[in-house]
């Protein structure tokens, strides 16, 4: 990662090939900077120890939660709070900024075909 | 701060009165994600320790550096490395989104008059 560049989230998100993958665009501290391409239903999870950042950069996101659905457009940002179950559903593309520590798992604790390694993250 | 309500980063920018003055809209581990509205010259400065991310939400915003400048763009991210001696110049209103560690102060070891502590950032 050159981080002396200037990196174009939406630009970057859009380029992803692969639907709920997310690539890890920069890092502050002990968190990651990612961007996905969303389509679709993903799978209901949580993260026992870590809240996620969801950043809406272009079309319509929304989590599902036990207590009741967000509904999120571009420019709004959501954090989903440790432990809490949800679930993005997107019923057009999305595209989408996630800040989370490093150590959070995009599935949590479930293991999906949807599941990707901070590795493969990394890669692109 | 509620965590649980959708959070609208460019209009929190657009509502700050004061100018270079950065306000804390969230926190994931032991990162901040706080927003400024800016125009004119900041000043110099560098964090020893930290990397420092740029998010423009709106606006242009050229950061100086001693190895040349950066345009900045809606939609374009930019980290600082830390040590790196910078400054943020917006010849209109820009506003912007920042993401850095919680112990970064915003002007870095220089004590000026737009200083602010983190108490006076999280009240907004």
């Amino acid at each position: 990662m050159d981080k002396q560049s200037i990196i174009k989230p939406e630009k970057i998100a859009a380029e992803q090939t692969v639907l709920w993958s997310p690539r890890i665009i920069g890092e502050i501290g002990d968190t990651y900077i990612k961007v996905a391409r969303v389509q679709g239903e993903f799978v209901w999870h949580s993260h026992e120890n870590e809240d996620e950042l969801f950043y809406i950069l272009d079309g319509q996101l929304r989590i599902e939660l036990e207590t009741g659905d967000v509904e999120l457009s571009a420019g709004d940002l959501f954090i989903v709070p440790r432990g809490v179950r949800h679930r993005p559903v997107a019923g057009e593309e999305c595209r989408l900024m996630l800040i989370e520590r490093k150590t959070t798992r995009h599935t949590g604790n479930e293991k999906t075909p949807l599941t990707r390694s901070i590795e493969e993250q990394l890669a692109g």
